[in-house]
């Protein structure tokens, strides 16, 4: 079955607690080329063909369920196998 | 500052409580087009540079930080922008 990718990350300009509870976390096991750490979510959709009109729906899908656009966005909406 | 991407997903052959919940929600609303749905995590980390060493340094950190080998798959390590 075809599978999409949606790719959702906290918005730049916000605070990202999570990722900077695993940034700590690294310098202090000496990963010190680690300088930022970001952590947002991947949703792999399976879906029954892959066309337009289903990629628009699940960008939709993406935009208004999958995140919360007040401090989320949606980085991509990719078939799983065209990286 | 450059960036690699980490994509952690449970393992294909494992049940996904939250991948069964966002699913049962998008038949719900009507997208029956949708015929699975999995969720992962996607981590942003950025890099002082990137060299095949950082990769490996951050590929390494992937498998034994970010993920839970006994759950989850390290499903990719890139570059943000190499898509």
């Amino acid at each position: 079955m075809p599978t999409l990718v949606v790719e959702v990350m906290p918005k730049a300009e916000l605070l990202d607690p999570q990722g900077k509870a695993v940034h700590g976390a690294l310098s202090r096991l000496g990963h010190a080329n680690v300088t930022g750490v970001r952590v947002g979510k991947r949703f792999e959709i399976t879906v029954d063909e892959v066309n337009d009109a289903v990629i628009a729906e699940v960008a939709t899908i993406a935009g208004e369920i999958l995140s919360n656009s007040v401090i989320e966005d949606v980085v991509s909406v990719r078939e799983a196998d065209a990286r």
